[in-house]
């Protein structure tokens, strides 16, 4: 094992993939971060100003089988910003300011420039999002991940004040539904994509659908922070829940922020859907219910907010270089549905 | 990807793992777990009374090779336990109480048997540590992990006050080096230990030199928890510093909490070495040296303390169940060094 664990201490000596990543990591280090101290963990101290009640979110998750493509490509740092910005955005729903990042490389034989180029991924994403790399663990399994495979898992930890936490318990039926424009396939779906895609394409083909963009390179896209945008709806008070839309596209993401006796109702044709999702529908024939269940079809941030503060919404979400499309409305279950036996 | 992602949110409905998996994890929980709100994060609200600098601790891990073991034998639970308590130590002996630790299993094919297994594994030892288990992930790739194989990785966050942070400043020549014993060879060195042992035995061999236990029993011991015994020595001011002892053995991990001028004098005669590491050495014809950077060796925590407190450490970490062993002494390197050519 190969390990850069803590910034601030004692790296195997020696070790070329080590002494290139101790530079990145540290050009991440916030004020928190207490670099000269500790082995064993990493240390960040908690900065309580306009903390009453701080709440720490944390999050843990991997890329799913984009790794596979990063490896079919030999393009190993955007997959790093991919793990970031996912771990980023889902805690970043939930209210928190992202503090802190660490990263976990399983891999069967760890090539000194590919562990920088991990790294170089990480560190870029994470001074993007004012996150500080603080940790991380190389490790080299040959038994378990052959020689041509790895996995990547970041573990991320953020803060909210309890009294700011957004859990979507303040929406409401008539809320509008604003979606936030997706990079691509971020990083949910990749199973269907590449065994639609990668069976009848190489990743250097250029079919026409994707407007002179090769496979490969539409299926790498970096999935992209929401931060800036969600702090701007925060800080503004503008927003009554996010959600980040992953695994189980739209249906299944919204519903986390859905309180009882709410529904989304998403309008599928109010927004013009990235050219590779179309690509793939047509290519593979897949089912309209299983594209929206497994993609995020263009739309990656689901803002609710009220009817009377959707224009400023749109506006402050402008400002931050989003142009958002209102996708739908929460409407209420209670009201929709058939009168009960027992009604009248 | 089956996700169990937060313990108090919506859940996949109708995974049988999930449904098992659920109350597992409830049943961890401590005061700070949110249960009931969050779904893209997990959230743990932060007791402050104590903390002046609260000061976050946090590591990742995974649990090496080890689950080579786990799979080869079919048990699945133990190695849940062995990577929480591997990431419990690697934060208590920085002077930090475990708060939360969050898991993500990267497999093939999951099995609910399996998948429950793991979880059980971890929920048993984030109960016994006061650890809650606040999420996970669990990520099926068959892509990656082919049939048969599998990763675990653990993310824990503690907490310490500034001022009790434990990082070895303390440590001074003179010390002495009181050591805790292993249960084995906890999750370090397996692929030397597999590489060895498994050419020449099945898992199920009983080799006299085990004493009735067979091959597979003696790899898979659980890695233990040092936090009972660490927090006795904190908190009886009796500690100058510890070390967990993972990757690189007594050597590599000592070096971690000595202070420059330091260095630590082990005398490896001083304890009896459980017989799985003279089995590995003699049947392997390891040197002496390599077992020392790579194993434990009988020694899984080491605590730096005054020489007039070692007694009364030694029975501190009695009432804890733990006989200690005298292990060596912390010497100064300056003393020892050859007069410098400037020197008189």
């Amino acid at each position: 094992m190969t390990t850069y664990k803590e910034a601030g201490v004692d790296v195997e000596a020696g070790d070329a993939a080590v002494d290139r990543i101790r530079p990145l990591v540290r050009d991440t280090h916030t004020p928190g971060v207490l670099a000269d101290i500790g082995s064993f963990g990493s240390f960040f101290e908690l900065d309580l100003e306009g903390l009453d009640r701080p709440v720490l979110v944390s999050s843990v998750d991997g890329v799913g089988t984009k790794v596979k493509v990063a490896r079919r490509m030999g393009r190993y740092e955007t997959i790093g910003q991919d793990l970031v910005n996912h771990c980023v955005n889902d805690i970043a729903v939930c209210g928190a300011r992202p503090l802190y990042f660490l990263d976990y490389v399983g891999v069967g034989d760890l090539d000194p420039d590919v562990a920088e180029a991990f790294v170089r991924g990480f560190a870029t994403a994470c001074k993007e999002n004012g996150c500080a790399l603080v940790g991380g663990e190389m490790a080299e399994m040959p038994d378990v991940y052959g020689d041509d495979n790895f996995d990547l898992v970041g573990a991320i930890t953020g803060v909210v004040d309890k009294e700011q936490i957004l859990d979507g318990a303040a929406v409401a039926p008539g809320d509008v539904l604003l979606g936030v424009p997706s990079t691509g396939i971020h990083t949910n779906g990749y199973t269907l994509a590449r065994s639609v895609l990668l069976d009848r394409y190489s990743v250097d083909d250029r079919p026409a659908a994707l407007d002179g963009e090769t496979v490969g390179e539409a299926l790498l896209r970096v999935h992209r922070s929401y931060l800036a945008t969600i702090r701007a709806l925060i800080e503004n008070s503008l927003v009554h829940g996010c959600a980040h839309i992953t695994g189980g596209g739209l249906p299944g993401n919204l519903r986390r922020i859905l309180p009882d006796g709410c529904a989304a109702e998403v309008d599928y044709a109010a927004w013009e859907r990235p050219p590779v999702f179309d690509l793939i529908q047509r290519e593979g024939t897949v089912p309209e219910d299983d594209m929206r269940r497994t993609f995020n079809l263009g739309i990656g941030l689901v803002a609710a907010v009220s009817p009377q503060q959707a224009e400023v919404a749109r506006r402050v979400c402008r400002e931050q270089g989003d142009e958002v499309i209102e996708i739908g409305r929460v409407v209420s279950t209670d009201a929709s549905a058939a009168p009960s036996p027992d009604a009248g």
